[in-house]
């Protein structure tokens, strides 16, 4: 008797943003996995949950910053145990599991740990794909091309990208780095049109143009969209 | 006294895709358009809605082959009068409504007959998410990047895309060039793990590796992912 590991995409904040599939998959897991910065604090994944399927019981792992690789390790063990007591597991985690999701690392050191684990991923709604429905920007028409790419190395990976007019681009994780972003934009003749948005159905969200939100750093998950300008 | 227009995104196929964001959109408009090629068929939409939301009236808005423009103005008229008549208007469409759906096209029209019109988009499910669910595959790690292209205008849109190994390509619109694309693909050392799925969700669903796919033409609305190769 083997169980199921199963990452849930729970989208950006908003409750009302989960599948119905979502849904689904954590009402009939036998156990409720959300990452967590610490094991007495309520992550955004969790928070989500608690509100889109009240009643619902969810368990920590906590991802300390700074020892990921342990984290990982220590979370993988976790869903062994329950697999080999043939548990149904659902990992919930922010926007889709299978783009820049911790559940990927998770799930690859589990497959390490049991070749012939059964692991199964839900969609969710992506940050940016709110963000462009909050701001009313249409990030896609005809033959445009989308380039997503993080700033976590840095602003000049918007940069390179800026060069196609008829490329959309979306930064994740730029917020430190909003203010050499703007100044990217403006050099490049995009700014126009560029929308940032952060705690996203949250309490606290913001969503303005990229020229009002520059004048300082913004969170650490916030998203910018630079439309195309060859329209 | 004025309506609203809002784009709801159903997703590329599976009813259970569609948002709770989205049911509560199209359960609580007024009227329900959905876009097909004739009056008398049922379009992927339509279909979805159908199955996601038991009981509610679909409208059909035909979109013929060839007379884009003409359609386009005529569903905008359609929308206008609804709106001059209060009416709140959901208009159903596969995917996500502001990337390359054609919600865009008349939502721009409207707002050129209606400059005050209320007009609104819920995030959908994009078809290359179901893809990568149902296939397995880790789209984004890391500083990873994505590329999102058409093949409309021909298969050269993927080899452009293909040279720098730390970024995915997913190509929407490629079925027709799909034996072209697998030549690319094994060109450039990327044929290993690129993953080819078309009708998601419904009757004659395929998800399959593009080695095993390319013998010949695929459905228009094909999807096609290739991972970053430099994990």
């Amino acid at each position: 008797m083997t169980g199921t590991l199963v990452g849930v995409g729970v989208g950006p904040g908003d409750p009302e943003l989960l599948t119905q599939r979502a849904v689904r998959a954590i009402r009939e897991a036998d156990r409720v996995l959300a990452p967590s910065s610490a094991v007495d604090a309520v992550g955004r994944a969790e928070s989500i949950v608690r509100q889109a399927c009240p009643g619902v019981r969810i368990e920590r792992l906590v991802f300390a910053m700074g020892q990921a690789s342990g984290s990982v390790e220590d979370a993988a063990q976790v869903v062994v145990a329950g697999l080999d007591a043939g548990q149904q597991l659902a990992f919930v985690t922010l926007g889709d599991p299978n783009i820049y999701s911790t559940f990927s690392s998770v799930a690859a050191r589990v497959r390490e740990l049991r070749s012939d684990a059964v692991i199964e991923t839900v969609p969710g709604i992506m940050a940016f794909q709110e963000l462009a429905a909050r701001s009313a920007t249409v990030v896609l028409r005809d033959t445009e091309r989308l380039a997503l790419v993080t700033a976590l190395d840095g602003p000049d990976a918007l940069a390179g990208a800026l060069a196609d007019p008829d490329q959309a681009v979306v930064v994740y994780k730029g917020g430190r780095h909003l203010p050499a972003m703007a100044k990217a934009l403006a050099s490049a003749g995009r700014l126009d049109g560029a929308v940032f948005g952060e705690l996203m159905g949250l309490p606290g969200e913001r969503v303005v143009p990229v020229a009002e939100a520059a004048e300082g750093p913004a969170a650490y998950l916030a998203t910018v969209i630079v439309p195309p300008s060859g329209r």
